[in-house]
């Protein structure tokens, strides 16, 4: 990310030093960073709604603690995905306002006071079971800037659950919805709104659910009414997907 | 089914040709079938609900026939099922009584006047393209002397169409219920009702439905609240598992 | 479940303060539950053959008591299922009437003196490691007030021994065969009786079984006789549908 | 759909002939449709953007124009999917307004002088094979309203191409991604705009590419940067998904 | 095949021309074949029970009657494999002594007049449909001097009628069992005799069959008690397999 | 195997207490075991070349030696497989006789002195990670009374290594071939000799070798030219299948 | 390709009409091919040894036709893969120096007199069935500049047919082994050689060798000796990457 | 490796006491090892760059070290993979020059002054959590004689850190990509690079990526640029592969 290289030739063609065919030449010899493609990263880092992100899985407590506080130094907006009990200790115990979320294993840090998100993200989840995976989604979501509410416990064997929620599921701007052993509730779902509906099949069943096949290959092929998929147990890619799209509602040309 | 060698041995018993130590050796040996256990064929082919199946697949026309014509000489009701149309044809042309069934393939004989099966048999399919495995099941449960009715097109992405229905879901001894690529039909209904209910899924779908795989899957995962499960397009299968249930339910002490 | 929406629209109609056009307009809009439509569940937990149930499995022993102690306040009849050791140490010690089965992890609370169920269901296993699936399903038909009997090592290998069962199998309403490594004991049973069989593929295995996807393909691929089929080691789940098709046989008109 | 029943028991409460307690239960009787839930499916017919869908596979000519031939007098727009040449040549005959998509199969229908979507939406294929999978997202979406343009033949293997129109990607509000043997390149689009990405794998391919299960899983496992996935050929499905984001872009508010 | 090289540089030794040390370097170097290690595929074709085999997929009608022309001017017995009608046809019309075997496709000639083979091969079948398999496996082992009987029709869900053959299964110097959708007669012929049992699966099947796989699990999980495992339709291997058996029973000292 | 009703039954016809033709209908109802037709399972535990086997897996070292004991009190000879090592260590603790094999987990118990059994069986294997499943088909073989040998380590990326022992491959009744990763030895074998093989995939490997799946396919793959196949890691199977094989060559009319 | 807006970008900094911050911002917005980065694809047509490459499955022969003329106006080396027939009668019919491979389905097109290659690819196949892969990759290598030759019919299960050819085998550059049920021969040649072997697993077999995948599985299996894998039947792939191995060996520095 | 039985058969030949023929027959008979055929394998210890490798796996650190301490006696260089920590210690703890690689679990002896290998083997890896692999890879390149540089944290959703590479990716003999979730990597690096391509697919991953199956079946299905592919996580094969081919490129004419 160092333009150095790119600044000193620019200036070299401005004082005349080196002539324009040569630097064409040398541009296109250039390392791809130089040249400022990289600005993508830059600006997602600037951007205020998106925080940075660890993957927390594999990574000792104590390697969490020093990227995490590498990270903080030059951002204000923190999450960690996929620790471990261990690691989740260790960073509350070192991070000043570090806030952990039990059931994912998440931990967030967010400038005091919190600001609350904006655009309704829905997370919607089949059993208990699938509270890991429903709550990375929702903080993942909350952390990019939306307003996230959670629906829990409708799987479709009690069909009349979801059903006493239409008018909320019709209210929001991106649905998740998070299923384990019946992949079904999308096609549902999917059926009593217009809005996007992203479903994330999880690893939670028993016999021949095949650690979330069984529910993937439902949710695709229920995929003709509009409802996209994420990978099993992909909390946090649904979570980015919604909010993607929460914040295209929300300011349609911010790009 | 020669009873004789066996009847030869007790007569030799019983006039003292053999000692009883000597005829329990020999009867050891006796092929099985001479002792009478396979009673059990006669007993099907004798109780009067049930018809002779010619499984129709891989014979030709004129096979179909001639196996047709040889069973009827000895029986009053015949089902032959997954025939080609020339199978069908010459069926029709051949046989006085038959009657042809095309979206199934199946082509059935009774004698007249036809009655009325008794004991409800529903047949619930999700969708048009599931159309000939429904009847397949509707057809072989009513040749087994259920009075089976049929509720289509009634597949989950448009929930409130099976829900229109509940009532006479709770009226069936025996709930079939067949979909193909939304997996999912079974679980609502088994939740909406506490009788038996019967799952097949399709082939009858795109993609990563893998030829009824997907759809097999799902409703192996919403075993739990009491619904099993059959091969993939088997219709027969579920039309001779409900027809079983059926049975029991009008003449509980049959057997 | 809240009645009150609906009562106070009703309300108004009868005192004229809304007119019916408009009622039927918010009716529409109301959110299910408040229709009555989770009577269904209400009935569940009021018919008394029925038992809670618990999953047990990724639940902490004091979770466990904490809910079931819960449950018992209201109702008398508990079952637990897929405990831990630890889980069914906890439940035995601080629930009076608790009944727990090692094999199979299940813990059971029912009203004293216990009555014995009726109507029988008969539960048939291959192998000794098929034990866990096979009281599970037997303690989950018994507590649905099915009378249940248990046939045990008679694998196919050994042909010899489930034929020496017929006549008791030919007397049972509902017929459970758990089968582990051979698949292909519900395709025997299914040939020597004309009752309902459900067929339960276990894990137990070596090699090429799979964690029993060989045994369930083997049993869907019986299913033409009529044999249906559960998940991988869903005793529960066979437990009940047997149970639901037993309490159709000893009362027809139930529901 | 007939709200008779309902009016008749609200007439009753209001005229005092029953009382509210007795209503209360009478409705939870009811059969659903009268109640007004399926109105979702009326709405859906009246938003005009929307257009009627006939799948046409498994469909006979006939069949399809007597379809498309009832839907038309009521409705303005019509999409056919899936089409054989002999269909299209029907609908094409019979239909005044029909315009035939060759590569996808599609016909649609359409008011004259057709009316230019609007929001783009950019359906993007990785390879020449795939055009017939992105002609059919790209005609769905652009009948659900949008304004679509399309990317072809970029696949990763050159990677310069598909950042040769970097600046072009990032002015969608939804981009589709249609890929076959590789199924990178919803990663690489991921990686290079903020806006949803939608990732349809297709069939297309040899070897082990298992009939399109090989980008499937290619495209699963990139979700972590917010990309979602359709089954294998869905172009359909990725057109609905993507017209229901754009729709919300441009009129946060519809629903 | 060419001892020359051999010879020659043994000479070489005899004659003092090269020393010791050289000429095993040089044998270290020589080709394989030059060693006489080929001899194995000269034993084969010179022993005189077994036939020339060709695989006849694939070839045409005119390649397959040269090959047989060919192999018939140095061999007495020839066993083709897998013909279309159009290649049985071929063979029969221009090979005087061929003998068509229809179902399976097999053709073959021998020696006139016939030899009756020995020692016993029996072949077992489950359903008609399995007869092409089990007739390759048949012939093969007649070709491969074997006397040859088949049970047929004996599938486990009639339990009794393989039961009906016991004394006959205890005659056989090695069982082929051959069965589709019920994978499960292996297990219970293995249980009933002591003598080597070889199973092949078929393709014959519906629904989650998947092409003769469900057999072959189901097989392969039956192997515990003694019963070995061919591929799928794999009638000619498990015929050889039998047939070397069969050879070593009678002959033990053969080779 | 209780014969008293049998016998009383004769008893009754020998002395006219019961005609004839009322006995033929009792004895169709008899259950099975009481005919004698259980007297295989007799055969097997008196002929005296045959061990009692235990399959150790899942039971406890308390559970192993009370059914070991039991066992010996009446029969001379017992295999143990699939022991842990505390369940190996209570067996030759308190089991006089016991020998340990550790790298197969076996424990076996014979008569003093022991009789050195018959008939070459040869057990080969590819690579030092096979010889727990190589330990558990020779230790299998030897207690049903072949002379076992073992060549070990001749994978066929080192093919001169199996070349090497081609003479004693001729030699043996019934090869054993036992290969991980590479599932190709029994092709080569079965190749160099004109005897039975008999493959055995392990679970050893890495990678895509999916636990012996693609050893296992490898070896249906080979099957061709008579070589057959056990479930992955079945060396007990392969030990059972070459046994029988080997006692019909040494004594060609046992049964 | 335009370089134009980079070189008008430097003349304004040159000319101080632009300052060096602003420049950098441009520069890193402009697309990505006026930098000049795609010059690997000109480099690569202008390469003399390679030829042009057209993927010919799924066009009509008018399309191949047409395609390959417009390409022979500026290459003189052409390489058509997977015709039908009818697509290379129609480029034998209209190109004058066309040259067709029957098996494979292969057309070249190169100058006269053609040069032969240099640096020895050895395309070494197992059975007959294996001819059309062995083929294409064999045209593939040599259109891209190597000596080819081929050694074919040397599967293990006859492994002294390999070993003749070991001399040959090391003189290789590269070996590209193709093989279909057994997937082993790349193992054996790799233990023979220390040169690269590349293998390709086809989709030649029967029962469960699953379209290659049994191949496929055991060759990448055997990579741990320095064996790597093409896609199923993918013979063009093999032999790009040997001759991109022969083209490196040849002249190490020509990049 | 004895070389006496041919050395004393040539001095008998020599000596006239044994004449040619009868030498031929014994050679033939004699085992292959005496023939010296296993060269190869001497050939390899004492080629200078290569080293004796050791597979760690499954062998305890006391193995190890003997294992280690003995090949150490006669060779100078050694290779051990995949080691266990404590094996790591062992090693480095009992061997003088041992060199632990604690991401891999590789341990390296090689002779002091250590001499820098020759000729470039890039390794190339997606993310982080590949580096396990990528080391394995790149220390047995190493070993093996060549230079080699890594690139690390490339992946195809951030485009342009692969592209800054470029010129570097150019210089190398070989390529060695690995890669886990996204196996798109060698897809990218293979279109900008005429040099061979070895594709390692990794076993990290979460969800549908299947232990590295996902990655595996993008990389096949890659390969049409010539990309080849290893087994799942083995940087061994891959780093013996790229050797192959760098040993190849610095010296043709080797062998």
């Amino acid at each position: 990310m160092d333009p150095q290289p790119l600044e000193q030739l620019l200036h070299a063609v401005r004082d005349g030093r080196i002539d324009v065919s040569k630097a064409m030449a040398e541009l296109a010899a250039l390392p791809q960073r130089s040249l400022g493609h990289t600005t993508l990263d830059t600006h997602r880092a600037l951007r205020c709604g998106h925080p940075e992100v660890v993957f927390g899985a594999g990574k000792t407590p104590e390697e969490l603690v020093d990227i995490a506080q590498a990270l903080l130094e030059h951002h204000e907006r923190l999450l960690v995905t996929r620790t471990t009990s261990a690691g989740r200790a260790a960073l509350a115990a070192r991070l000043p306002r570090a806030r952990v979320w039990e059931r994912s294993g998440c931990v967030t840090v967010e400038p005091e006071p919190r600001t609350e998100g904006s655009g309704l993200v829905l997370v919607i989840s089949a059993g208990t079971s699938d509270g890991a995976v429903a709550e990375e989604a929702a903080v993942t979501a909350r952390m990019h800037g939306a307003h996230v509410e959670e629906v829990r416990d409708v799987g479709v064997a009690g069909i009349h659950r979801i059903l006493s929620h239409t008018q909320k599921l019709r209210e929001a701007n991106a649905l998740i919805v998070v299923a384990g052993m019946e992949g079904a509730l999308p096609s549902v779902v999917g059926g009593l709104v217009d809005r996007p509906v992203i479903a994330v099949p999880t690893s939670v069943g028993y016999g021949a659910s095949f650690g979330g096949l069984s529910a993937l290959l439902g949710m695709l092929n229920s995929c003709a009414s509009g409802v996209t998929v994420c990978n099993i147990d992909n909390g946090f890619g649904a979570g980015c997907a919604a909010a993607r799209i929460n914040a295209l509602v929300k300011e349609p040309r911010q790009s």
